[in-house]
């Protein structure tokens, strides 16, 4: 697949063209033209079958997208047609939320493991029996087992001994959820939900609506 | 405060900046150069000093910025010097988590209610004693109360619905986690959280790591 000089801001689309693909999918639509897409994305059509023609995803002039072909090669091109097998480290609020959060496990993320440093946890079992272990753990369970994803859910000071341990026993990706900007080696790729910082953009705006693309 | 034309962009990087800030405050760093700033956030300095020049912030020759000085200059561009009420729809997992989350209430951001549609949970109240309402109430409620935040924590199904309601009832802006793209009326703004296209994103450049800026 030719993929050359794509800008951060058409990878950042492509989730989002997925997410409404699979919504009309489920609405049993079949084919779809830029046009109806960007009514839904609120993008222009042009901007549209610019992104998609850039991954080679060509719909047919006058037919629009077949829904779930452009499903399909969006899937490949995300790389959601694999398995992954992912580690959860802080076994807290948001870690549990996230731990049955059920959309990413039907699209085949696996939790392996979790790690926590509560006693009351430790030793435990999660209610579908995947093992909570003790976080000082975490280094050996990581030469024995190949994991793709480490999902960090720990307070903010504790959360780059956590990334350096997870970098160096070898997983692909870091999904951080704890409030702190990590330094990665090895390649690892990192991607961040910063509630706190999210919840500031919503106040600036609500401060200054102006500002504001309705 | 003299604020024209603020890129999405600069406005995007206020809560980073707001955090560092409040991160190097904690360990009693009283003031801070923009190359230092610069070290710490991985954007260069003459960024820094031109983002927080937009909003009037001026550091001093030599000197750098006053710590605290610059926290609470940014803390009145952002909005987190006032105090806000919020409610939350939807009590699941995501919305125990959001609900528990300890940082938001720190600022002032505060629960007043708490709406869901499960009977088991309705009428009881939290564990610090914000009642939860059965989600048919929200609607009279935000007659009777001012709310500044509506939290969206529900199935997709009725997101649209519930946004509604809250655009009607008076609030401001939206925090929303639901995995939909949501159409406010009324000037509400709205800040999305979707995890989902957060975790395809990491897919994304774990799958092409060529494409990821280390």
């Amino acid at each position: 697949m030719a993929k050359q000089n794509i800008s951060l801001s058409v990878i950042k689309r492509l989730p989002k063209y997925y997410r409404y693909l699979e919504s009309i999918n489920e609405k049993g639509i079949i084919r779809v033209s830029s046009k109806e897409l960007s009514e839904i994305t609120g993008l222009t059509a042009s901007q549209i079958r610019q992104d998609l023609n850039h991954f080679g995803c060509f719909g047919q002039q006058g037919y629009g997208y077949n829904v779930s072909e452009l499903i399909d090669e969006l899937s490949k091109i995300i790389g959601v047609d694999k398995k992954y097998s992912m580690v959860l480290i802080g076994f807290g609020n948001i870690g549990h939320a996230l731990y049955k959060y059920k959309s990413f496990r039907d699209l085949g993320y696996e939790f392996k493991a979790v790690f926590d440093k509560n006693p009351e946890l430790v030793g435990d079992t999660t209610n579908d029996e995947v093992e909570i272990y003790n976080v000082e753990k975490l280094e050996d369970y990581l030469k024995d087992n190949q994991v793709d994803i480490g999902i960090i859910a720990t307070p903010k000071e504790v959360a780059q001994d956590i990334t350096d341990i997870l970098c160096e026993g070898g997983v692909k990706g870091i999904w951080n959820f704890s409030p702190v900007d990590l330094k990665v080696t090895n390649n690892v790729v990192i991607e961040s939900v910063h509630l706190d910082e999210s919840l500031f953009t919503l106040t600036y705006f609500m401060n200054s609506p102006e500002d504001f693309i309705f």
